[in-house]
This record gives structure tokens, C-alpha cells and sequence, in this order.
């Protein structure tokens, strides 16, 4: 049976290159980078070198980047870290409903601790408008963080119209790029952030790899205390393997990014097919400004799991809502947001292509989808409801 | 040149029977654990398989183990964690001299949040009397924290005891087990702890994985927010090559701990020849309840530093203070707080043995050391003082 790994936002298969660059810090090489003595300095090298690296990626210097083991932890980092640093000068922070899930209970343990947060809402695609970030200010803003895009619909954020309303108010503007760093270009400068976050795996790096870049001169409250590692901002024996493949992973994707994005939009552009193959099917997120392999539907009167499964049994691997939330079994918050009815919402189903795809992959999902659908609809509780011309048609999203 | 690790308390090589588990979730088994498919599946069964494995260590429950990414992200998340659950039933923390500096500056990160922190002193072999505790405890205590064993000096310190004290208050009782676990039996209902910390590079597992032991039942505020993972108490894609390789060091640590704790305690009790090889060395910590590998000594008139150089240029790899503290170029707070003269600590030197080292190793260093001390000496500003009979025997720390 083909196998159709079509979740690359959940996580991605880490590239044979950059095991082959990780391998011999788990072995010759596995000296602790504080070490005194040679084998330590290999290690340092290494971590020195993926500095370096990341710091391409979005045209930081290296001294900018903090690595983390994960982008939830540099959210975490960067949402606390800034809060806690600049409480003094106000207790306001701002996020949108479209952030991830350790953005939002990073902001909602800020406030128990008794900040105010201010949760932007979000157009019909999930766009944050600019214009509401500019209302949402107040005195006490300290600050603003708004994802680059949404894992969940794909939709890219306008962060350079919303970084430079922060600049000019000088509050402090966080971005979670952890779906697009690696992924869509990026220049830290030309943004205008003053923080970022990433994550090795959504990039064919490995697991347990994360950075955050800290604009220069900007004091930060680490989250993780401890010995002087990262300058003394994050703590914890350095995972030298996994950094060293963060840092060729992203060597890897400035070099290939062209050419991953041109595949990535043509397969997903290809798959996008799969609305008119079945009835009801709608695209979620923004139909233009989006990831370049991103693909993002709620398919009426189904539910998100039951489709996995069918999918899952037939290889093809995808995902309903967040890889954190899908366990969760609740409608995505994200989707509700969008004004996506909560009904509508369960029957989410993303797919995200990566660069190994092929055209066969996207030629199988679009013979095998519509019988999926099909299957599920006759057994449906809503089934007596589908399928009347126009009703569906007339959903929300694609208001 | 013969090369000789003598620093496997700062990092362990990687086991190559570990690495060899580890590989297939590098590869084929790239999936995310949270996703609903066969291939998210098979990383999950890897996480629940390895909870298994590091339960067993310290004979704990599976689902009383949440993975976290460091020992010091463990240590972090155990002080803060409950520190910030119980805030209402009080804010007085009691932790020890002999501290991590996770566990130290987490205490420094919840003093500026308004708690207050009594620092339990030692003795002069660094053990902290559980007597000292009793009377350190208030009506407001809520939390204690006492290392398993130090890292730098490898005094065993009297946990039972402790934990005995805290139980009866009603108080919380954390340890930081990441020198111990794996290297020492640990068994958590006979400590009698209710939180406990671990790292897999400790015990020939990765760097990039860590564990806390948090007792069923106990609440406890997350470090890192966002997703379901770890029930919801520490987020992040997991790291699940280095979870499963944790998960099989923990198990072949279990199956071969009594043959490498006889093997580190003979090399060691080889080493401890060191002492008469050179005049004024001293052995630093308890001279009998100590971890099994550990010899650490203070060597008079000479910085450590400096010893390191000289015995890296010969192959020879050890330490001077914490691995984490070791390049802040400090007199270690650790030798400060068990009564050891500042100059006298900066003479630090800290040799730990593994599974792998020799006889022969042992007799290496047995000839070089002697040389590296008369050449240091002969340079030292401090070479009028030495070798004076007597003198250097009188010092504090074998009094």
C-alpha cells in the first residue's frame, strides 16, 4: 500500500543529511560544550556553527539566537520571559486567537499572575487586522505577539504592518514562526520582530531543537535557570547532536527554499482538487496568502477523526486541527475564531505537503478521498442533511 | 596519546547499545506521537515503553514520570512548579548549599516573586544535617529541595531523613537525583520523596532528555504551557529518539548498576592514590558516603583552571567545579558554603569514572598528575607557600 505522509505541520521526517551531520556528536564527539578541555570544544564548535546557521535563516547575527529544546518552548520563553522583564513598566499583553496552544496558556498563566491579555480576534480567514492591534493598545502594553502563519489553516499573518504599529508605540513584538521559519522567507529586519520562534522539526531538522531569536540589547527573564549556558538566558546541558542538525537543517532549507516552496505550492495547488470531488468541501484560511504547501478544509456532516482513521487505513497520513489538540477531541479554537461553526469545525482536515511528496501522493488522495467521504456521509447521523445544492455552499468560510 | 575521560559528571558518552534504539525514530518512525495514524502510533508506544523503563530506575509508577528535556528543566519545573501550585498555604522554600545552580537560581527566580528561601548550610563534607532542616521549617513552608547527591564534591546527602522531616510537616519534598539516577540503586517510596529530577546523559542515555517524578496526585504548575503532552504538564513535540534512548539507558542501567558501581568505586579507591602522590592534595566532599566513580580534591597554590589545560594537553579530561559553573571562573559557591578557603577552592579539581575506564587509565593518571602539580608550581604565584610540612595538612577541609 502507498504510504502519504501529508502532516509535515505535525512534524517532518528528519532529512538523511542532517542525521549524518548529528551523528558523530553521539559518539567521538559527545564532550560537554562547557568542558575545559578538547572534546568539549568540538562540541562548542558545533553549537557555535548552528548559531551561525540559524542566524541565516532569518538574517539575525548568531548572537541573537537562543537555542531551546522546542518551539513551544521559545513561545513560552519569549511570552513570560518579555512579560515578567518589562512588568514593571506595564502588566498588558496582546496575542491573537490564532496563536498556539503555548502561546495561549502561556498568556493565560500570565494571567493568573495578574497580567491583562488581550485576545485579538480574526476575519473570516484568520487574518488579524492590523487595525485592531492599533485599538487594542493601551498605556500598559508591554506586548504584542501574533503568529507568522497558522499551522491550522495555513493563512501568513501581516507581522510587518503589525510589528511596525508595536515599533512606533515601542512595545515589544513577538512572532511564532514555527510553522513558516525554514519554510517561507524570512528577515528579521525586514519584519521588524524583536522576537521569534522555531522549531529544527518543521524544517527536516530533528526533534528536541527549538531556538528563539532575542533583537539585541532586549532583556529577557529566562525560563529555564540554571548554569551559563546561551549567555546565561537558557540553562540545561546543551543537546549538542539535535543543535548541530538545527543549524544544517536550516542551512538545507535557505539553500532549497526556492525549490521546496515551487514544489510545495504546484502539489498543493494540485490537491486543492479535492473540493470539487466531493460535495460540501470547504477551504479554510486565506484562498491566496498561505504556506506554500498548505491545504486546509472542513468537510460538512463528518467528523475530523473518522476521516483520519479512513484516511490512516488507506496510508495517508493527516491531520484535524493542531498535532497538540487532536487528542483533545475538542473543535479547534482556532476555527471557532474564524466563525466556523462549531459543528463544521469537528469536520476539519488539514493536509500539508512536504518536499519528498510526489505527484503520485497527491493522484492517490484524490482517487481515494471522495470514496472516504462517501463512506462516512452514508453513515453519518447528520447524513439526511448533506448534499441539498447550495445549502453547504452557503457555509461560512467561504463567505 | 592515551585519552581518558575523567569527566562523567558533566556528560556521559553515549551508550552505543542506546544509540542503536534511538535510530529507527531518526528514520522510518519519524511520526508525531500525537497524531491519530499507525505512524504517530509507533512513536507513542516508544514514549509509553520508555516511561516504563525509567520507572523501573527508581521504582515509581509509569504515569508518575513526565519526560522534560534536561535534568535542569526538571529541577526548574519541580521548585517553580510547586512552588507556585501551594503559594496559598505559604512562601518559604527551604533549599540546600550543596544546590544545583537550577535549583539555586530557581529559588533566586521565586524570591523575586515575592517568596522567601532559607539556604540550609553543610558541613565541612558537604552534608546537610537533617536537624539544620527541622529548624529551618515555618508555618509557611511549603516546599524543600535537597540534592541526592552533589556533583562536585559526590557527598551522598541523608535524603530519607530529610524527606522523613518534610513528610511529617506536610511539606513537599523534591531531590535532584541527576547525579544519582542511574548510577546509584534509587528506589522513591524507600527515599520517601515526592518529586525527584533526572537526566539520561548521566547514565549513558542522550543529552536532550530528562525526567521529573512527580507522586500521583501531586499538583503541580507547568514550566512550558501548550499542548496535551505529558497530560498536559510540560509541552512540545516530544523528543522521541531521546526519550526511547533515555528509556534503554534506564533499562540497562538497572541491569548493570551493581557491576558498574563495583567497577567506578575500585577505580576510584585506585585513584584516591593521587592524594600521596603530590603534597597538599586534598580530598574534597565525604570521604566514604560518596558516589561510586567520584574523587574530587582541592590541590593547594595551583587554580584549577590551569590543571585542566595541562592535563587536557595530555590526554587527560576532568573538571573544576560543575560543568555549568566552570567557565564562570568563580571559586565554586558549593567548596565556599562547606568551609573552604576561597584560594583553596579555586584549586578545585573533580576526576568522575565510567563504565569504560581502565586500570590502565587510572595508572596514567597516576604518572602524569604528579608532573602537572611540580610544573604548575613551579609557576605559581603562591610557590614560596607550598610543600611547607604540615601546613597544607592542616587544611579545613580534612580537619
Amino acid at each position: 500500500m502507498r504510504k502519504c505522509y501529508f502532516d509535515h505541520v505535525a512534524t517532518n521526517p528528519l532529512d538523511s543529511r542532517v542525521l549524518d551531520e548529528m551523528m558523530p556528536y553521539f559518539k567521538e564527539e559527545f564532550g560537554n560544550p562547557l568542558s575545559m578541555y578538547e572534546l568539549g570544544s568540538k562540541a562548542k564548535e558545533a553549537i557555535d556553527n548552528a548559531r551561525v546557521q540559524v542566524a541565516s535563516l532569518i538574517g539575525s547575527k548568531a548572537s541573537e539566537i537562543v537555542f531551546t529544546a522546542s518551539g513551544a518552548e521559545a513561545n513560552n520563553f519569549a511570552l513570560r520571559g518579555i512579560a515578567l522583564a518589562r512588568q514593571n513598566e506595564g502588566k498588558h499583553v496582546i496575542v491573537s486567537k490564532m496563536e498556539h496552544h503555548s502561546i495561549l496558556n502561556s498568556a493565560r498563566f500570565l494571567e493568573k499572575m495578574g497580567f491583562v491579555v488581550t485576545y485579538l480576534p480574526v476575519d473570516k480567514h484568520g487574518v488579524v487586522d492590523p487595525d485592531t492591534v492599533k485599538r487594542a493598545i493601551i498605556k500598559d502594553t508591554t506586548l504584542i505577539s501574533v503568529t507568522h502563519a497558522s499551522s491550522e489553516v495555513g493563512t501568513i499573518e501581516p507581522i510587518k504592518e503589525i510589528a511596525a504599529i508595536a515599533r512606533e508605540k515601542k512595545i515589544i513584538f513577538h512572532t511564532d514562526a514555527v510553522a513558516t521559519a525554514g519554510n517561507i522567507p524570512i528577515n528579521i529586519k525586514d519584519l521588524g520582530v524583536d522576537l521569534l520562534s522555531m522549531a529544527a522539526h518543521q524544517f527536516y531538522g530533528p526533534k528536541g531543537a527549538g531556538a528563539l531569536y532575542v533583537r539585541e540589547g532586549l532583556r529577557i527573564v529566562p525560563l529555564i535557570y540554571g548554569g551559563i549556558q546561551e549567555n546565561g538566558r537558557r540553562a540545561g546541558t546543551e543537546n549538542v547532536p539535535a543543535i548541530a542538525g538545527m543549524g544544517k537543517a536550516a542551512e538545507f532549507a535557505v539553500n532549497e527554499m526556492n525549490s521546496r516552496i515551487e514544489h510545495g505550492r504546484r502539489l498543493r495547488d494540485k490537491l486543492l482538487k479535492i473540493k470539487s470531488s466531493a460535495e460540501n468541501v470547504h477551504l479554510t484560511g486565506h484562498p491566496e496568502n498561505r504556506l506554500p504547501g498548505h491545504a486546509s478544509f472542513c468537510v460538512e456532516f463528518i467528523e475530523g477523526e473518522a476521516m483520519l482513521l479512513l484516511l490512516s487505513a488507506k496510508g495517508v497520513y493527516a491531520a484535524s486541527g493542531s498535532a497538540c489538540s487532536s487528542k483533545a477531541l475538542k473543535a479547534s479554537p482556532v476555527l471557532l475564531s474564524m466563525g466556523i461553526p462549531s459543528g463544521l469545525a469537528q469536520g476539519s482536515i488539514v493536509f500539508t505537503l512536504g518536499k519528498d511528496n510526489t505527484d503520485d501522493d497527491i493522484e492517490y488522495l484524490l482517487a481515494e478521498f471522495p470514496q472516504v467521504i462517501k463512506r462516512l456521509r452514508e453513515i453519518s447521523p447528520y447524513g439526511k442533511g448533506w448534499g441539498i445544492e447550495g445549502e453547504g455552499g452557503q457555509c461560512i468560510v467561504q463567505k
